[in-house]
């Protein structure tokens, strides 16, 4: 099978949203054994919608579409697809009241022009919205298919996953399975060289590197006639993989780093507490977005200040003064007053240069200490890795936070 | 002058690397008075990038692609482009000596497929390539013109802007200018019918409206024939806007509410602290993501236990007892408790179910309380936002706490 994904919104052609769900759609697409032939994007606009379709189905058995959706009027995505293939939209009334029902318990005001989100084509299957308010639509028609999509990638996502995707599974004669390890500590290009005589002996199970901000995933999918045979040679694979690299492995099912810890956390019931400076509440952030983790996350202090430093952990103002808040000495001060405060199996801490700008020659953006009190004893690491951006380097201060939690309780 | 933007390069079918070249050009080509008609991609296929070629010419003067310029065989843009033009590449002794020059200085092997970098069509503008080994060129002929750019982006970005752009603005009569308000408090749909009345008499400036999680965007922009003019007209229209939704609009420069906020706090010096449960730590990592932070904002803390919300802010235990943490109660007893430690000029709690589970049928995922002391007195808000995911219901809720700050310290 072959298709084309076709993103409508006129925010895209003006570049203020990059297009990342054609991205996600062709890796899934791909996944499932259907070929993405072009990525087509056009403004909010009708002749010109019709005139991609028209060209797509040439060439392609499906097109996907994501954005133009929504309750306004500039949304008509499903009007044009719907015209294009002769499906007249009707009402379904109790798509209407649902959405009424929806908007009164968000507490918003309901408005008429919602009202249009309720309109599907008889001869088509309605993939259900559960994050957002307007429901996609999949029609088959003469040999060709369509599905619209939101635009919003968290809808977008959903509804491809739970929706759609189940779909397009029973036409397919092919299986495919992948498994996606996460690595941290180890480079792109690093990752590829050393897996390389792994990558070019390979046409099946296939090999894939990407890198996101300070982690590199490994995707690892077969494509074989029973499912049973693509996951044994995907885990056939995944030995030889960890032969290489394992020692950088944390996940080998596409987790966060953050979600693995915390799972982690819980399971061996070990009650931890972090102060940060530096990074300002992410590493406290992260580990509350896992559900249950009240269990064992007994506090985040973020101790900004010097003022704060001192009443909260008991930081003595003299190594302030002689050592700077950024510096290994602060640090370990935070991390035993946190202890010594909350008694947690793990205490944590951070204290460090966010940047953009540089604290002194001595002291870049980037530069960073993590104290650790933990099984009896006390550490302090050291770690630099210089970026323009402020965010970026919080973020990597975040991770590699994590990480070092992850070796030890792991 | 309509443009449209083609990118070549099977890895983009495949997901592997996400498209930011069409969002890049895109916002340049705007403001230089140039409209983006479409995105393509299309993989490294002779036949279908000449069919799209035709296709973006029965609509656009100007088609720029990137990526294909590799010295590899399926980089193939400029063979393609040039056929497609009629115009026989020819090399450029010059541009191979001075190939064949650098690859000695970088120390690589030269190999003869690099020759290809150097042939170039005779009626064509070279487009030098200071950072990469392939240029690009720029050609016109019979009212159509194209230019070829590189796929990396850091390649592509400067030959854009100081190969292709000079020359692309020696053509340009239009100026365009947009600003994009960003509000909280009002979803699309309503926003869409108060605005109605201008949206639908406008053709320049134009008004679109974009939901992102939680907040909408308003995006007024104006093609004239001056900069000036496009100006004058976006404000006029900024300021009937305004007599509608003004109390919405919390910034006209399309910046966060957090950098809003955080701007607002340095600016007139007033001292924060908050301290959260449900929400983790967002608010001080939302907070601490500007630079300069540290002038006001004293410290932040994540007291998820009883025994933390008791020991650092004195909240009793009866209270929690009889309340739950997750009442006004409590979060009244948080923010005193905070205001009594740090005397900061603005304190701030939450407390509240993140979800995904309720916690009983009278205390839903999603319902938060926001307690703040600030100017003498002090305030209790209840909000009630129930979503299915943990992580939408934490960011509504700290959006919340950003805007509940913003309307006071505005």
């Amino acid at each position: 099978m072959r298709a084309a994904i076709l993103a409508v919104g006129t925010e895209l052609l003006f570049g203020q949203t990059i297009n990342t769900n054609a991205a996600y759609l062709s890796r899934e697409l791909q996944n499932i054994g259907i070929d993405v032939m072009y990525h087509y994007t056009v403004g909010d606009n009708p002749k010109r919608l019709k005139e991609l379709l028209n060209l797509a189905y040439r060439d392609v058995d499906l097109v996907i579409t994501t954005g133009g959706l929504g309750p306004t009027q500039d949304d008509l995505t499903k009007e044009v697809v719907c015209e294009y293939f002769g499906e007249p939209l009707v009402e379904y009334k109790d798509y209407t009241k649902a959405l009424e029902e929806h908007f009164k318990k968000a507490g918003y005001k309901w408005t008429d022009n919602n009202r249009k989100q309720a309109y599907f084509p008889l001869n088509s299957t309605i993939l259900d919205n559960d994050i957002g308010t307007a429901p996609g639509i999949y029609l088959e028609k003469g040999g060709k298919a369509v599905a619209t999509l939101p635009g919003p990638p968290r809808e977008m996502t959903r509804m491809f996953q739970f929706k759609l995707k189940p779909i397009l599974l029973k036409d397919s004669n092919d299986f495919i399975y992948y498994r996606i390890l996460r690595t941290f500590g180890i480079g792109e290009s690093s990752l590829e060289t050393v897996l390389m005589p792994l990558i070019d002996k390979q046409t099946d199970p296939t090999i894939a590197t990407y890198a996101k901000e300070g982690e590199t995933s490994i995707r690892i999918t077969s494509k074989r006639k029973s499912l049973e045979e693509a996951k044994a040679e995907v885990d056939s694979m995944i030995f030889k993989v960890n032969q290489i690299i394992g020692a950088h492995v944390y996940s080998y099912d596409d987790e966060s780093l953050a979600e693995v810890v915390g799972k982690l956390l819980m399971k061996k019931n070990i009650s931890i507490a972090c102060c940060e400076s530096c990074t300002g509440g992410l590493l406290a952030a992260a580990l509350t977005e896992i559900p249950g983790i009240s269990k064992v996350f007994n506090r985040g202090l973020v101790t900004y200040t010097y003022g704060a430093k001192e009443e909260e952990l008991n930081v003595r103002p003299e190594t302030l003064l002689k050592f700077t808040a950024e510096s290994g000495e602060v640090c370990r001060e935070m991390v035993e007053g946190l202890k010594e405060k909350t008694n947690c199996d793990f205490c944590i801490s951070i204290t460090g240069i966010a940047g953009p700008e540089d604290l002194s020659p001595e002291k870049p953006a980037g530069l960073a200490y993590i104290g650790i009190a933990y099984n009896g004893k006390t550490e302090i690491i050291e770690f630099k890795h210089r970026n323009v951006s402020r965010k970026w380097n919080r973020n990597y201060m975040l991770l590699n936070m994590l990480y070092e939690i992850y070796i030890r309780v792991k």
